[in-house]
């Protein structure tokens, strides 16, 4: 891993399966990538396969802000990177961006909170010190970069808000 | 439609398929239910099939927030509620709750910004006057609702932030 870029957590290329009536990757398989991007950091944190069998521990998404900024086509090559912006005893807050091909702009982004999760409740536990340490040094890493222009939003119309 | 009242737009099952590592419908597939549904609104409003190929015109995502709030497992029956917070010329700004069976509290949210697109392009176009009429007849029936408790959230944490 370089210090300070975001890691490149998960190549896919697009299903046949998840195109829509457009032609078009549809909304919710760029989430299934950004899903298959979170697997891979809870492997890469430390809690692969073995270990949240015989820890009994999870990684749980509690929520999910996504924003689609092109469109995509089957066959299309995607790369996902990820950033940890922020964490607690028990939660992760990420950013996922994904980028066709090498293109510098991304596709899609996804900012998630994340939740450590004791399967056998289930309830959010605290990480363990191993998996703590692998989160601290990943965040540590992302430290000095450019701010995520996504993250933060709200979503929001000027005429006729019910609220 | 009654009056002031949720419109029940999509009814699923959570498939064999959608289940993750832990038993439970990946959080993915939460959201190709609501794909589902923001499928049948669209259908709902006058853009059906033949008048999306006929017109050219379909309706993109360009944003969601998803809420995860509690797991289930396959085979369980699902119902997904709409309805129109806020809409300009040429977009729509819905939520989107997903109820397991009858049970009166939701197990998952959507908010989400929707355009209205000229697949020639494509590019966002006013809505044509039949389909406007369609969503402020739907909106207005939605006007009187409690709020949207998941609409306009921010992730955060308080530690650690790097933004």
């Amino acid at each position: 891993m370089s210090t300070h870029s975001p890691l490149a957590i998960h190549h896919d290329t697009v299903r046949p399966e998840w195109v829509d009536y457009n032609g078009h990757l549809r909304d919710a398989f760029y989430v299934l990538i950004f899903s298959f991007a979170s697997d891979a950091l809870t492997d890469f944190i430390g809690l692969d396969e073995t270990a949240r069998k015989t820890r009994r521990r999870s990684i749980y998404t509690l929520e999910a802000h996504v924003n689609y900024l092109r469109e995509i086509k089957e066959g299309v090559q995607v790369r996902v990177d990820v950033r940890v912006l922020a964490y607690d005893a028990k939660r992760l807050h990420v950013y996922f961006e994904m980028f066709k091909h090498d293109a510098p702009e991304p596709i899609a982004v996804s900012e998630q909170l994340l939740a450590h999760v004791d399967t056998s409740g289930p309830k959010t536990v605290p990480f363990d010190p191993d998996v703590r340490a692998r989160i601290e040094a990943l965040a540590a890493s992302h430290a000095a970069l450019r701010n995520a222009h996504y993250a933060g939003r709200v979503i929001g119309l000027p005429v006729r808000s019910t609220k």
